[in-house]
């Protein structure tokens, strides 16, 4: 029996598809600096962790499909202290914020509907369009000015009568753009103007650098009925295996049928949603002492890339990531060579080729992601096989 | 902006319904015997809640899209027991059955293909069929004869060019029909001759009473490319709140197609797979007295509804649930009367309307889903409250 086409079709991870040539340099005895994924080395508040130990209910029952009360009204709390009032209604807990995305774009779009999201864009996204029917519509966006949002003309003409919703991530990935409150304004202009939902993926949303704050998407007036919000605890918390997201609406119509598909999966781990509760009253200390050790991270990445000759790259403002324009044709295949062929000193770096984060074809080609999530002493190494890789690779063409 | 038609079409769940009328009850200090949802009252297994407050890593990090390794292992040797000879990458593990069923439609069936479903079925696959585009053909089977599987005239009936799948659930939520060897071989020749899928959901599969076994769609030869198994520790272990479950399949193709499906949401909850992990290595003793519990609770449910006057049940033969047949018009009315006008000493019972479990409309309107979930003490004080509220709604028409 044939597989069915979006099975097929479906983007395969560009940034664990380089695995298979990590696990062979790691056979080879190579210490290999992985700056290609996500997973921060920072350590999960203890507070979230006694959660796990101290669980004293005898049957580890199901939740609502909705997610734990005692949850979601102390995220009510958390969204308060970031100016955002809510009801306890307006958030769906999910499995993570994967799946605030699939739902999102369920509830707004039928099949081949489409969704207008800058590029370059966190690649899963592809997965989440294909899983859903949803055709993604690129707008394209630049490294030389920091990838910041086109002008109200180039996103007006990519709207037609099967766009349902601009998909935002702010702060972005892989980008690291953080939009100013302008451009959040622009964008829910335009929504309102053409009757569009605005899902804005803000897992970020903690990670703002240089005295910057961060927009919501829920902070403008008028889009009560337009915003859609996708959080997550995994970065916040450093806590990606507990798997606990939520989303976000005061559009009463769209929760009430959100929470159709959320009974259909019937609910999000159930102690997981606990731990997540009980990180919600972290002191702010702990987050000051984070954004501090993220940012000096960017500072020494961003320094390091500036040492290299003709590599393009704007410092970007928040999230854990950069994207560099390398001197070099073939960034995938530059990836490549770092674990096939290249290590200094027994060691090499991983890091993710951005071509898979842009929908129009042959973009990114020359460009890489870097995540800044390993302490700075090992940045700094990383940093420095890094340039002399590159060195050596740009010697060999 | 208007919602998409998916999300205004999709079914809200027909046991959660009738929770608001619960609620009401509960406020009035009514007590409810919760018959209607399929949350065992059973303790999970200590080796399992132990692997939560053990455990000590310093970052509760992302786990392979696939399943943590040391678990796909394990469920190897959980089914090897169960003489099923895997390979660790036959195994993904999901974000429990839900997912997994998910991800098979996702894999065999294009948007507007077709799954033949015996029916009554597990409501939800209503909500995963509205998700993934798919449209579910109903295989009517009846209460009269234990809702046994229809002759392959009947089931060819339904096979036209979109068919892409036959979805079974064996044991049967909500109907408890075990299906004999012969029947699961009849169902994979006719997937055979017309290269078809068959989609085993066998959550229930410990669950099997009157010394019969369980035929699992990966026990017939022949169906190496086409049978893909979906499973779930969920009720085996009483871990509902865990979400882990996994989908299995020897088709490498299939397998490497889903993972694609995986890898965009990343991955299923970590320290959960860890406890399920666990889970596995409990000796068999604990299966026993749990499948002699079940087994008790069910003949006494079917004995109780014996003696009420017309009711037709066939007595069922695996899950813990019992559909019965009963001398009304409309079940779900009986079931709201039941919470909202209708108490025995205080307290009143709780049931799933069947009707919802059916996909030919108007099947099912008199019959309703009992889940045996509750010790015999409280199942026998249940079942006295329903028959005396049968008498008197009977009475009152």
């Amino acid at each position: 029996m044939k597989l069915s086409d979006r099975a097929i079709n479906i983007q395969a991870s560009p940034i664990r598809k380089l695995m298979p040539f990590a696990n062979e340099a790691k056979k080879k005895g190579i210490h290999i600096y992985h700056l290609n994924i996500g997973q921060p080395d920072i350590e999960t508040p203890k507070e979230m962790l006694d959660v796990y130990k101290n669980f004293e209910e005898k049957v580890l029952a199901y939740g609502p499909s909705q997610g734990l009360e005692c949850y979601r009204k102390n995220l009510v709390n958390y969204y308060r202290k970031h100016n955002i009032e809510l009801d306890i209604d307006d958030i769906i807990v999910t499995t993570a914020g994967s799946e605030a995305i699939v739902f999102a774009l369920l509830t707004a779009c039928n099949e081949d509907d489409e969704v207008i999201v800058p590029e370059p864009f966190y690649t899963n996204y592809n997965g989440f369009a294909t899983m859903t029917g949803v055709k993604i519509v690129p707008l394209t966006t630049y490294a030389e000015d920091g990838f910041a949002l086109p002008s109200n003309e180039k996103i007006r003409a990519l709207i037609n009568s099967k766009t349902k919703a601009i998909m935002l991530c702010n702060p972005g990935n892989p980008t690291g753009a953080v939009y100013p409150k302008e451009d959040i304004q622009r964008i829910a202009d335009i929504a309102i103007e053409n009757d569009l939902f605005v899902i804005s993926d803000e897992v970020y949303r903690e990670f703002v650098y240089d005295g910057l704050s961060h927009t919501s998407i829920l902070d403008i007036e008028g889009m009560e009925d337009l915003a859609i919000m996708v959080d997550s605890i995994s970065k916040r918390y450093s806590a990606c295996g507990a798997r606990i997201g939520c989303l976000i609406s005061r559009n009463k119509n769209f929760i009430t049928s959100t929470i159709k598909f959320a009974q259909a999966r019937l609910c999000p781990p159930t102690i997981d949603q606990l731990a997540a509760n009980a990180a919600i009253d972290i002191e702010e200390e702990y987050f000051k002492k984070i954004i501090s050790e993220y940012d000096n991270r960017r500072n020494l990445v961003f320094e390091e890339l500036q040492k290299i000759e003709d590599v393009i790259c704007i410092k970007p403002k928040g999230a854990f990531y950069i994207i560099a324009k390398l001197p070099i044709d073939d960034a995938e295949h530059f990836a490549k060579w770092m674990l096939e062929e290249f290590s200094y000193e027994n060691e090499t770096v991983m890091f993710a080729p951005a071509q898979g984060f842009y929908a129009t074809p042959e973009l990114g080609k020359n460009e890489i992601r870097i995540a800044y999530i390993l302490n700075k002493n090992d940045l700094k190494k990383a940093m420095k096989i890094f340039r002399k890789g590159l060195e050596k690779y740009k010697g060999l063409k």
